[in-house]
């Protein structure tokens, strides 16, 4: 597809050569043929912000309204602070309430009131409402541009009401119907009325099975409702049930991915990026990675501890051997912990279950856990044996005229060496079959626990998890490991 | 927003209940109130298919169709056994040709046959079409219910002609603009073509500045070309450049969702589930898990072998204690590591930047991980300094009385325990500093590599990472304790 899509580059230097030229047909020419996100992206690449003036003063205002919207926030702001308060206000009164309050959300307080100020004080009290909507809830994704049309009206009349005055409003896809005393009774779906037959009631054609939203419902929540019920927009709804806004399908794309943003980010101990990746900054990043891997680091105490006190106990100072495999036990219970916790947390967060079905999960993960341990502890008993015959790790205190006995040089044929051999995999394989069961067990009692108590398990699971399985395998290797050196005779 | 859901367990009783009295009026009404999804949620609990049978032969067929859609794949099997051959043919005849193709795909071969019995040569034609295009291509995702116009009809005309033949097609709310060559030269929102004067062209109203995918553009192209151009749905074409399908936005949605998932599976070692977690069976999540974990387990021999030099070397056997931080370096490098790989996956998989962006990407990295790694090398000094002084990690060599110095026991005031401890806490946190430092550099270059090679980073680069992570950090640690040893005095 790289030939169909716009080279950003190409267009920019194409760009400021007609303005340099002066050239408004040229300019004119190129919104007709090229999509604007891309002319955007091509003017957020302006050294010299002015230019693109000009290109606001020649263009049909109905690009530049587009245009505007998908600049990047720097570029919004100074383009602003060239603006007169006429070409300010021209240009806001193109802009959808909930894009104008996501700007103002990043803009310093001087532009804010600038903005504010140009915008007519009805509209202002309604930005200043999203404004307080908290962060990821259905009011702050929200827009309140939408069309209710009245019960009683005709297709052929909703089609007229439409026409007269839709073209502002964000989405007609979905038409919300009231009823006269101003209640939601029902959706119509605009390929629906366009169906009907043209004296038929509203109140005949729509959809009575219609699904809503609390302004407070998280942003997650919704987007699991609009893709449940296949929905081209949701109806937001206040506390008194009153229809105050709608949430639109390209909204919820933007949250689905979002919300996949941030359990990556979760998982993998990095606080979720506001912007893309190339547009954060240096101390930003520092900001999202730092305070994590101190907070492991800190915790990772509790597993240093243990380690003292085995590489101090008696089992392991005779046995040095059994050291070698400390990383593998810690890294194999990190793994078979870290696929069930992501398989909790994305399953919680798109709602295929959900801390109701406790016992299902369990039931389900111990029965899997069980099996899967069990495999993967035989598997790893023949590796360990076969790093023993190899000399991938060696026990010193087996050396026979000064060599390691291994099968390429014929001194692993030993009754002692087999024995020791056995007890050193057998010690390690059941330590693993522990830790990789009980490693699936914790991850997932803790997110079901944390989402129990409605906190986001992503958040707060995921950084316990490493430290409490490495702790519980690396005791476990201890007590097992006391107990098979003394059954095998392994010092 | 608990309350507005529907109780799934009540509302398969109250079914089967109006199904045991044969209350046609009642079943009749809950299709009118409750959201069809909800309801074949509902019937697919149903321990004896042949009630659902009882449904669809009361129940109005456009209520059916959509019920038949949202059935289980085994639930719908089941059905379809129970059907006659004109009951079938019937509810196929409802079904959109991609479901359908979805639906055949899991099916037995016994059923694949009776289902293709029961549809028309020519829709055959299309499934079978369909079933051939790639997985995860535009193609496999493509609904080929489209309406096409001539350029040459009025808005009045295009609108006759979309209510005479429009309700079966899958979406109406993008129309696809044809010549009378049939080329593709434009499309119209259904919104601009109700808000347009009723004589004017569709020439003159349509979008020239559309953009189309080809059959085999892989399904995550295809999403970030519907988001970034914000679009209802985007035109498929075959290597023809001739229209073949349309690709929605709800199927798009799930798209997202699907990419999302694989993501998180692939960093967390586990391969993507097809089903639902509790849809999945014991024996296929071991199929799942297992891999992977075995893999990581034998590439793990790798850390085993420099541990088994570690463990054996001089430093090491003299200064035991520099054991105890093994788990913090291997971890502290892995977290630092993980962070950087999975923004870098999921900026590759949104394309927020690629391959081609290798220097920025590069220079960006560098330079936020030599400033992060330095500061967690320093917090990390200090933090080792306090877990020397509290005794939380105990140097056997510098017993006092037969007694750990400690600031508990006063005996940590002696100048050799203050040098050993200096020179431990630099050893271990210049280690550190190196470990995330070449962590993060290792995690930005496997993955982008891997991408320039045209290959899934997620799947292939992540479990590279862990081994190589940690054998570097292990390598370094034996260096740099080597030197700090004799720098220091340390044993």
């Amino acid at each position: 597809m790289e030939n169909e899509v716009v080279d950003i580059e190409n267009l920019t230097e194409k760009l400021l050569g007609l303005i340099s030229n002066k050239d408004v047909k040229g300019i004119r020419q190129i919104f007709e043929v090229i999509p604007t996100i891309d002319i955007a992206d091509a003017c957020n690449q302006f050294e010299d912000i002015s230019k693109l003036v000009f290109i606001f003063k020649t263009v049909k205002s109905e690009y530049t309204a587009d245009l505007f919207t998908e600049l990047d926030p720097d570029v919004k702001q100074e383009l602003i602070n060239m603006m007169s308060d006429a070409e300010l206000a021209e240009i806001l009164d193109s802009q959808f309430n909930d894009d104008l309050a996501d700007d103002i959300e990043e803009m310093p307080a001087n532009l804010v009131s600038r903005v504010l100020r140009n915008v007519p004080k009805e509209r202002r009290a309604v930005i200043n409402k999203l404004l307080n909507y908290q962060e990821n809830t259905a009011g702050s994704i929200m827009t309140t541009e939408f069309l209710t049309l009245l019960d009683s009206l005709t297709a052929d009349e909703a089609i007229a009401r439409i026409r007269s005055i839709g073209k502002e409003k964000e989405t007609i896809f979905t038409l919300f119907i009231i009823d006269k005393n101003r209640n939601l009774v029902g959706t119509v779906d605009l390929d629906d009325l366009i169906f009907a037959k043209g004296e038929e009631k509203l109140s005949k054609i729509m959809n009575r099975d219609f699904v809503t939203v609390n302004v407070n419902t998280d942003q997650e929540e919704v987007a699991n409702m609009v893709k449940r019920y296949d929905l081209n927009a949701i109806a937001v709804v206040n506390n008194d049930e009153r229809l105050v806004g709608l949430v639109t399908i390209d909204d919820i794309v933007d949250v689905i991915e979002q919300e996949a943003n941030e359990d990556v980010a979760a998982l993998s101990h990095v606080a979720p990026l506001e912007d893309s990746y190339l547009d954060t900054s240096v101390a930003k990043m520092a900001k999202k990675c730092i305070p994590w891997i101190i907070v492991l680091l800190v915790l990772g105490t509790f597993t240093t501890m243990v380690l003292d006190k085995i590489e101090k106990s008696n089992v392991f100072s005779l046995v040095p051997v059994l050291i070698c495999f400390v990383p593998t036990l810690m890294d194999t219970g990190g793994n078979s912990g870290g696929q069930t916790i992501a398989l909790m947390i994305r399953g919680l967060g798109t709602k295929e279950f959900t801390p109701k079905d406790f016992w299902k999960v369990i039931r389900k993960e111990a029965t899997s856990a069980l099996i899967i341990s069990s495999i993967i502890s035989v598997f790893a008993f023949v590796w360990f044996m076969i790093e023993q015959y190899t000399g991938i790790v060696t026990n010193e205190k087996l050396l026979v005229d000064g060599q390691f006995p291994t099968i390429w040089n014929g001194l692993c044929w030993s009754s002692q060496f087999f024995t020791t051999s056995i007890g050193v995999s057998l010690a390690v394989s059941v330590t693993l079959l522990i830790a990789a069961f009980m490693a699936k067990i914790i991850a997932v009692l803790l997110p079901l626990g944390v989402a129990a108590l409605k906190k986001d398990p992503a958040v707060i699971a995921q950084p316990l998890l490493t430290t409490i399985i490495d702790v519980v395998s690396l005791l476990s290797y201890l007590g097992i490991a006391t107990v098979f050196a003394s059954a095998f005779n392994l010092a």
